[in-house]
């Protein structure tokens, strides 16, 4: 028995846990573009990475310190990837750590922007020197990691434990945009004074990944710095693995929503639901079809309930399907029937009104097995295109 | 020995075949929307088709008919897919055979439009009642058969052999769009006098397929009712195998260029070079990724040398690559080289000069093997946006 609860807050409402968020002068309009997180003691870190064979040097230098590490300071900065950058991007990391006056245990460095540019050293160091490390400023820091983003993403939980001890969870993130197919980086920072062991921690990333950030993106196709960062300085002395593991989930799943609810441009979410497949992973194959195709997105952003492309989309994923056996409904409106074609006029009506809620699900039934699996997608319209045909300019 | 040279012409300009397009009444706004190809004496006939796991009903009828087979008569038509529509749609293309009353030797039916409705079979029975079977009117059918296409797609060559002899082949084609991810079917009618044996088509469409309409659509992503179809009625009495297999990949690499310049609202065509890869598996899958990528599509509009976002998705795409070994060019201009980023202020400029092209290669040498694949893509720009958010009403 435990609760968790949605508390109001930042992650620097954990306790032992500092943070910031400044203008370093790497956007050109001003807004925050570097912050911190700060442990007075060492605290210990797990991360989950992008698959991308061209990792950024932030992640190759994360993963130098080895298996299981503890640190006191991750450097944020946005507009600036650090990647492709060979092995001068591993040298600027180094060099900026080693121009910072304040006692530095494995510190660790984290980017988002533009891929195949250096980074700016002389403007990051002396933002970094400029840091308070008794600051807690969490919605400054959830600021300066935006890119794309319209809005910062945070959350905080509160868990009870059954012997009377509690902890706290929270996040910050970014991401905007489909993720994939466009490759947006995602980072999440995530935040507990839970006594949760290393093991725990990597189990907990991995398993937890597959049904919200990996819901939202397909594995391996990602953007080269993505990254899923957990941080945890044991300050309650509380923990319980069903308990953590849930929170953390929950802490995952707030922040894939947001993501995919900020999609470059977007205004609705759906969620593609595949039900009753041959197998799990037949399921995963179809809904993250669904929620990448650009047909679909397009189809979701003219309001138009135009099933023959959710079919044909999974049909050409190539799973086990039968038209004799697929039932599609939007919501709870039943558009195609196995094999007939259900879509009157009056349907038609019934279905472009779900459409036209900012939030629904479309739900494919293949009536073949018990494989199940929800993938969650936003609408493509003209905005997206903007951002991205002028994204780097 | 053999020359190959292209001609003015339709389809109908080689002996035997006759073609005509008429308006049916299923395209609103009263442009062609029904036509067909006849030969008075039966010809040799064979296809491939999408691998779509849900293949529209016109597909399965033809294979209906088994492995080697001859037609008199193919009747398509635009608007509708006839796809999604279960027994009923192969019941549809029988009860409209049945009505016409002309002599009909195994006809073929093939369809594109909307997936989801049923046939206007009165419609489409009145309309093929009215064909004038002795037309030789190639462009009126090359713009029945037209969706979202900007313009008709055919070409005709004459193929001279060494013994004097020669042969025609031509073609007629509709599809528009990026044809993957977005799913735009694709037919393609190609006619020849060419006295081909039945295998030597088969292989030819095969073998051809993979380096032209494979190059600018992924394996198994496709339309329900992607279809190339081969129509030989050996009336030249000339063949040989090497000359005619040359000819039709002529003919399939000209319909799918014309395709993936027609891309829905497309401006640019890129041809994505992938060389020096560990193995031609892996220069086809980085290839078609690149040609796939939003954010790559994005970019091409935007006339930016976003080399990042091409790097990204080579390493998204899991196949062997190192950054150290990694050269990316804009035709001839170096943006990145082995790890060094070469991307000056100048070399920013020249390449986005390059950028403002119609057509340009981005060549991406992994310096890792012989591996090599050519896939082509378009930029993705408002009026795709446009075109697929309204394309159903």
């Amino acid at each position: 028995m435990f609760t968790i609860m949605p508390i109001k807050g930042f992650i620097d409402d954990i306790d032992g846990f500092y943070c910031d968020g400044i203008h370093a002068g790497l956007k050109p309009n001003g807004n925050n573009d570097l912050g911190f997180i700060y442990t007075k003691e060492a605290c210990n870190v797990k991360a989950v990475f992008t698959k991308n064979k061209f990792q950024a040097a932030p992640l190759k230098h994360f993963q130098n310190y080895g298996e299981n590490f503890q640190t006191n300071f991750v450097l944020i900065n946005s507009k600036n990837a650090n990647a492709m950058t060979g092995s001068k991007g591993l040298e600027d990391i180094d060099n900026i750590f080693s121009q910072l006056d304040f006692e530095l245990i494995n510190p660790i460095m984290s980017s988002t922007g533009v891929i195949g540019n250096r980074l700016p050293i002389e403007k990051l160091v002396k933002g970094a020197k400029s840091f308070d490390l008794n600051a807690k400023n969490g919605e400054n820091l959830s600021r300066a990691i935006m890119t794309t983003d319209a809005y910062p993403k945070t959350c905080l939980y509160e868990v009870k434990l059954e012997d009377g001890s509690s902890f706290k969870i929270g996040a910050v993130a970014k991401g905007a945009g489909m993720i994939n197919p466009n490759l947006a980086t995602m980072l999440c920072f995530v935040c507990t004074d839970a006594n949760v062991p290393f093991e725990d921690m990597q189990e907990s990333l991995l398993t937890n990944s597959q049904t919200t950030f990996n819901a939202i993106s397909v594995d391996g196709d990602t953007s080269t710095n993505d990254t899923v960062m957990l941080l945890a300085n044991a300050k309650s002395n509380s923990y319980n693995k069903e308990a953590f593991f849930e929170a953390l989930r929950l802490v995952m799943h707030d922040m894939a929503m947001l993501m995919v609810a900020d999609g470059e441009g977007a205004k609705k979410v759906a969620a593609f639901e595949v039900i009753n497949a041959a197998n799990n992973e037949e399921a995963e194959i179809a809904a993250k079809a669904l929620s990448n195709s650009l047909l679909v997105k397009t189809a979701l952003f003219g309001e138009d309930p135009n099933f023959g492309r959710i079919a044909s989309t999974i049909g050409a994923s190539q799973i086990t399907c039968d038209e004799e056996k697929l039932v599609i409904s939007y919501n709870d409106v039943i558009v195609f029937n196995k094999g007939e074609i259900t879509f009157t006029t009056e349907v038609e009506e019934k279905a472009g009104q779900v459409l036209q809620n900012d939030k629904y699900k479309v739900i494919c039934d293949l009536g073949l097995g018990e494989g199940t699996f929800t993938a969650y997608g936003c609408d493509l319209g003209y905005e997206y295109v903007k951002i991205n045909a002028d994204y780097r300019t």
